[in-house]
């Protein structure tokens, strides 16, 4: 039984107490919070568990094997290093981190001391994004066209994270999971609508070798909430929608057909099939469920994470690229390969 | 009752032919196509109009007041400008032109011999868009964030513009109609996937002077057709999907909030706001009887039309802008506020 | 060229005029209304049609093959009596007459002259309904369980039958079709609550031999548009949904499972069996343009049509048991299975 | 602090043990179930709570003020009784007991001995079916015309009551606390189709003194999910719809209109008015920590609760009285006003 603390018990933190607690191979321990009354409702609920408003005594306690850190992004550098360094596996609530350079120590850290590093891309852990992941590796979808999301709703703001780094990171990990091609570059518009707050509203233009291109809108100002991706291949296109209730995934059997030309005028050369759609039966198991498998999972055998601190690191990079568009005016800005 | 002549009797020249020959003050008096199958199914339904498969004779035809076209864009510059020089008045299938110099010709053209030129924006003639031009202008949204619109479904590709001109004709000419702001520039990432055709998925973003973002994207090669249009507000938001069949347009309540901030870690500092959400009753007239109406009342008093001539430049200006950026990898593209 | 003479330009029988101006193997050559208004409409659209205010004139025209009949349902026995007397094949709008005496007449009358007598279910002739009778006949979705439909809107009052003969005519002439299983009883329930005016909701419940049962919820009054049909059956489910754009048909692979039951307190026997849905690509050509080719092939080869007068008159007899029930207090009336 | 014990931890009473123990005025103190590993889950949960299989314990225990019962229905009147009996305030698990002569008993138990009885209706707890009482009750709907609910789904199968005791429990409680008028008589069709089990499938016409009529249809078999009910009204209806999201209520401004009839052939003289749409917003707290406050509400003040023995004893009644019309082929049976 790995026993584990938790750093930071607000929303999410709340979602990993009761999966540690109730999880299989992982044991809820210790629990950690600056604000009072959220460690005293954690402590509540499971009264076995150490609390302590400080989190270092809870990194340092020999008891404990493992950290989750759900903490606002700019602490996860140092509580994670921390953690590590302690001799500590570690659960990082996305992003890894505020930087890449921070992102690179970690992995390095993590490495080097044979630790576990995994961060917390749940979605990754749905039996959709699984499935979108097969249709593509498998060639069900035949050649990609274009991977399109849109994740919108209103709120929450959050006062240290733009709407990117706090929505786009979903997107980010996804994509880079089901599609076998790299981004290249990334282009982005961001806007505030709130003075001296962090972008509210952006869109981001993914650019591959090839004729495949992502976009993803992001946004915490619609009045309605979408979870929408769209995919389209040669062969067959996708739709994922978080919010439909149980057909999270429809595959479309549609696409274009290339006629023979002919002479007359406004002929369309062009045309499109359509074709069934089928909405396979998907498990409806509690995504954090899974990620708090994987982990202890990697902690036991010394597995490499489905979203370990490299594909952790390679989604601050590419949010990285998105903040220096926005800077430039959208320009593109190429994202290297390696770590 | 004003005579008018139809060129081009394909998908929409045959709801044209339909409401031309039912309309009030305007009458059907001839049709021309250069497909033959085209002309006699016109013929069939239309027993007493004159059938031509050469414009040229129609556009001559001194029995002949009005001319609408709805041939391939490329042929609008040259069969409006005869038109006109035969003293015709014109409504042209959107686009206006192919290129804003021919669209600025026509401008002039129609001006200097005081005769109508109308682009047939369709959507304009909507009860949903003047519904929602009245509630931006009357001040019912604040102060506008945002204008995010997906218009996308499979096919119909089109052999002579690429899905720019297609689709983002309609968003561009709702958008200059709704909102009171001027788009300052216009950057644009489009792709192809079918070798030698035009593109088939294109994202827009526009520019503006203040803190006001507009974003299309259109796309032949989506499984799904989606027609939704997100605009936010600092008051109130609105959702407008055509596709819906009686709720529209729908208004909500909901906004951001700033409040005072805390000293306490973690604190949000702004909120949102969620209230009520408005449908308004929409009339449910076919758009084009608007136009045709819109068409004959200005042809009859010599007023300006909601769509004139010089709108639908400013359309083809944006679209060209669009081209431009797509060439340029999504540098943004100034549009000159003047025809 | 089999030429045909409408009677009744109203909402539908404008519907008849262009399938039967524009069809292949009939032509429109004749139609009548006693509203002048409506035959002018009429005329203007179809200038080569002759137009008769008088229903006689076009009944006793040598030069009409055929009649179509659109008026209200207690004029369809007279109109399709002399129609046929006079030697004309007749197709009549839905339900076929006000009485099952009538209907039984109508039936004799064209058996004993050789003329093809049909009646205007229009969605028999739909891809969609076509289908479910395949799924059902070619036993994929297993023992039936249920067959229960929602047609529910606001309005059309009419003053000249109730809100059974009006909508619940498309169920009861759908489910006859689609289900080999016979109805052996109504039971109906059904209120007014305009007085003096027929009922304008209804509740019908269908009872079968075995356990299959059928019911059917017709409504004047609602406030949305509802026109929904669920299909339970061991094997697979359906979901047959009118309004849907593109996936009408949504074929369900779920069930129940009987499981060993166990000792244990609280265990349930029986369990669900949740798989993939499968919406099979439907095609959209209008339902009227089948009706009128299926006329055209019975008027010609002398086949039985699929919506044939006994059809017609069974739908009748179902309408008129329901009537009773709701006479009754709801209770069953029997419905002979013959003619 | 009044201390709670809960009889049952399957399914509902897991949600009654996580509500007792976060709740402000009540604490969770004691759980009991027959099945092992259930408790043992509620017991590592809650660790401070006593854990008992042995029902009567808890019952017996003096440490306990109350006791929730979440046990089959069959159960329901001999432990509530015991616990009357044993001089604790109960909550029971909807519908109250299995018969209406053990719900009679239990509501006189309490009555005698002073103390609170409730009913877990869990929905009159939700903003939604609060706002749709008092749209009725203040006269916003107008005339009522009718009520209709569809609540159906895929299982769980029960073994121990039917369809209409699992889901027209909900359907009852609700339309009793948001209409006015008394149900007269019941009239309800049930089938089964697993051999040896309870009916899965029930379709309920309710009857009232004037022009309102009730209709439920209630399914275990079907292979969507669909919780929608739809009011009419003479001035507005109302749809609502508990899986929408965020717009779980609408009101139509829709209705009939009746017009001065002409003498015109045809002429309808009915018409219906179509107006806006509103969505009020709807606070979205969890019902049943609405069930427990007022539960607390009541024991600690001697308040009638909103949904207190007799109000449970009438959906009983009314659930009696569906399966003595089921037994009678649907005949209507009448129910008693008083309890």
């Amino acid at each position: 039984m790995i026993r584990v603390g938790v750093i930071g018990c607000g929303y999410w933190g709340t979602n990993l107490l009761r999966n540690f607690a109730e999880g299989a191979s992982c044991g809820l321990a210790a629990a950690s919070d600056l604000v009072a009354e959220r460690l005293a409702v954690a402590k509540r609920r499971y009264p076995g568990v150490k609390a302590a408003a400080d989190a270092a005594a809870l990194i340092e306690d020999p008891a404990i094997d493992a950290v989750a850190i759900a903490t606002p992004v700019s602490t996860h550098y140092e509580l994670a290093l921390r953690a590590l360094q302690a001799g500590k596996h570690v659960l990082v609530e996305k992003p890894l981190a505020a930087k890449s350079e921070e992102g690179k120590h970690l992995v390095e850290e993590a490495e080097r001391r044979g630790l576990t590093l995994m961060v917390d891309h749940t979605f990754l852990y749905t039996d959709s994004v699984r499935l979108i992941r097969e249709l593509i590796h498998g060639g069900e979808l035949g050649e990609l066209y274009y991977y399109d999301s849109v994740r919108i709703n209103l709120g929450l703001f959050q006062h240290d994270v733009n709407v990117v780094w706090d929505l786009a990171a979903h997107d980010l990990s996804i994509l880079e999971y089901v599609v076998p091609q790299r981004i290249r570059a990334v282009s982005a518009t961001g806007l505030t609508h709130v003075p001296g707050s962090p972008e509210d509203i952006a869109y981001l233009t993914l650019h591959y070798d090839d004729s495949l291109i992502g976009h993803l809108h992001v946004n915490w100002l619609a009045p309605v909430k979408i979870r929408r991706t769209v995919i389209g291949g040669s062969r067959r296109m996708v739709v994922y929608d978080e919010l439909e209730p149980s057909e999270k995934v429809k595959i479309y059997d549609r696409g274009i057909t290339v006629e023979e030309g002919s002479e007359e005028a406004y002929q369309l050369l062009i045309g499109y099939r359509a074709g069934d759609m089928l909405a396979p039966q998907i498990g409806l198991t509690e995504a954090l469920k899974g990620v708090v498998s994987e982990f202890a999972r990697c902690i036991e055998t010394g597995a490499r994470p489905r979203t370990g601190g490299p594909e952790g690191l390679r989604v601050v990079r590419l949010l990285e690229a998105a903040g220096r568009s926005m800077a430039n005016k959208g320009a593109p800005i190429e994202v290297p390969d390696e770590g």
